[in-house]
């Protein structure tokens, strides 16, 4: 085996803080469990925007390219809010990197931590012990990049479009996704559409519909996305894994993420067929709280974890260190997002250290 | 002013229930304040689809446009779920109508009745005293009605396609609908869209802040689709109106709804340029306790105070009943959806009862 590469992209605001607290786990985990990494650093976001006038630099690009998984931090910030919307560092380093890459396969999990149930803003007959949800999105087809889209005319009749579209390979295969995760797991499928209004939908379904034949073990449901939003917050507990596309599943991870209370603390990938992928944490980079270390690394920690999972392999050491988070988290070791008493809250560091300790 | 006519078209379900006890209620405001309306029936939804072959019989269209507003219950049932989704006959009587009143203007009010704010799936510290948010949807355009739409192609390449598309008058008239409406409460519009992602989203913004220019007083923000599906829970009172494309507010009005944990007393109002409408209740059906005489009427009796309002300029009526509502749940006359104490619920009868002797 080769020395695998981690093209690391801090970011951000607090990204580069929460970065540094990941590969510190990560280092720890190449001693515990024998396998080596090599981590390589490149400019993405509003940072890269400053230094080299993109957000996705050609030399960050290639050196993820040259690599086997990017770990992602955060970008943004308020220096670069004046840009239009569709130049946000966040939209232009991540869009470009997604399709590149072709990562069709988000996963985003939002789970409640048993220690943190009271961070949920849902009330705690609704929370019960905690609720776990895999949101899997579609992201890198759909209403996202589908053509054409542009304007034409002029005044009042001026007219802007856009094209949701999907291939039935398109479907399929995060179908097959979903159905292949939801067997490690509570073996339900729920799958977001809007099929009694939109011709993309129809075909989701049905296709949904057929390939959940070969997973006759896993349950089926589908469900409209106006329903879900709502059956999210009225009883989140009938949910396992959500199977949407890119816009819904944009929506609804970030319902999902919002309903644990605990934005600090949730990881996502995004793969592609060969297992290659972008990991980042839920969160944004929070400029607010930037260069301060007291920013939670949890989310970050926990995305190289799944990185070591989904694109190496390294299931017994992804596992280690999501012990390792819950463990310290149980021992009450939390940043000031989470702790109860914001004096007894740690810094990012020490967040670091503690969950690099107990690997 | 020749007498008023009203299509009451009651569907399905608990529809012809909760719609007996709002025409119970519109009699009583006839009587106190003097005015006169003319209550013609039609079948529509499941019920014309078994007796007429369509969800929307051209009867039942007829009578609509012969009338000066419809007043709408609720449609759909387990009976007809074998159907295609796009013959539901929700989406088969609902998107008709509103494409063919051009109704592009849909009031969805959420708000927590203060003896209610427990029944918020919200934890009580971020309910209050409640919330109040209307939700401002636009809804004869966007993806739901964009063309093209179809389906093209064979096998794994098969693709289906749907258009999203706004021009700068649809977003216009319904961006000022929205401020002028702001201006009667909090003065706060939050303008939802994608406009990091979609091309229609960014003339969306671009129109809604050219708009917000002739109302200085009326305070305009901006937010991601995705951000205001977490904003929502996490913090509520931050918003006022909420003003959103078709899709978008299809979503949000739904999980605003839940948040209030009163499906059963939400109304909504779908209007057009000449105020002309169709009001019915927030939730559906309710196939599962239809017949009993338990399910509540108040979204239904709501739904016509909007119509007083909004069609008739009949605004002291429309107040009398919205305070007769809300002295009827203050005095603790509920049904079962939303008594404390279930044997002390009342029934659809008395509950309507209750409300018209407070007019
Ligand atoms: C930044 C934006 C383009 C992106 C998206 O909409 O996919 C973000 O919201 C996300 O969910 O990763
Ligand atoms: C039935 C359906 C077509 C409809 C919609 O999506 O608009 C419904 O969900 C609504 O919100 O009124």
């Amino acid at each position: 085996d080769r020395e695998k590469k981690v093209a690391v992209l801090a970011g951000d605001g607090i990204g580069p803080e929460i970065m540094a607290e990941a590969v510190k786990v990560l280092k720890a985990a190449e001693a515990a469990f024998g396998f080596r990494l090599k981590y390589e650093y490149a400019d993405v976001g509003g940072c890269a925007i400053d230094c080299h006038g993109h957000a996705l630099p050609p030399e960050t690009l290639a050196l993820c390219e040259a690599s086997d998984a990017i770990l992602f931090g955060a970008v943004g910030g308020p220096k670069w809010e004046c840009l239009p919307p569709d130049q946000q560092p966040e939209r232009a380093a991540l869009l470009p990197l997604r399709k590149h890459f072709d990562l069709f396969c988000n996963l985003r999990p939002s789970r409640v931590f048993p220690a943190l149930v009271e961070a949920s803003p849902l009330r705690p007959d609704i929370v019960g012990d905690g609720f776990d949800i895999l949101c899997i999105r579609e992201l890198t087809s759909g209403i996202y990049f589908g053509r054409p889209k542009g304007r034409e005319g002029q005044g009042a009749d001026e007219r802007a479009f856009d094209t949701m579209s999907y291939t039935r390979r398109e479907i399929e295969r995060i179908a097959r996704k979903a159905f292949e995760i939801a067997r490690l797991r509570r073996k339900k499928v729920t799958s977001i559409d809007k099929a009694n209004v939109l011709t993309t939908m129809v075909l989701w379904r049905q296709v949904v519909t057929e390939v959940s034949r070969d997973y006759p073990d896993v349950q089926l449901n589908h469900m409209y996305i106006d329903n879900a939003s709502m059956q999210l917050i009225r009883d989140p507990h009938q949910f396992d894994v959500l199977l949407c596309g890119n816009m819904f599943g944009d929506i609804l991870s970030d319902q999902c993420a919002m309903m644990t209370g605990s934005m600090g603390l949730l990881a996502s990938a995004s793969i592609n067929e060969s297992n290659f992928g972008l990991y980042e944490p839920a969160g944004g980079s929070a400029p607010d709280i930037a260069g301060k270390g007291i920013a939670n690394p949890i989310a970050q920690i926990l995305s190289a974890a799944m990185m070591l999972r989904h694109s190496f392999g390294l299931e017994a050491a992804a596992l280690a260190i999501e012990r390792a988070v819950e463990e310290t988290i149980a021992a009450g070791v939390l940043t000031r997002d989470i702790a109860r008493d914001p004096r007894k809250a740690v810094g990012t560091a020490q967040m670091g250290d503690a969950v690099a300790s107990r690997i």
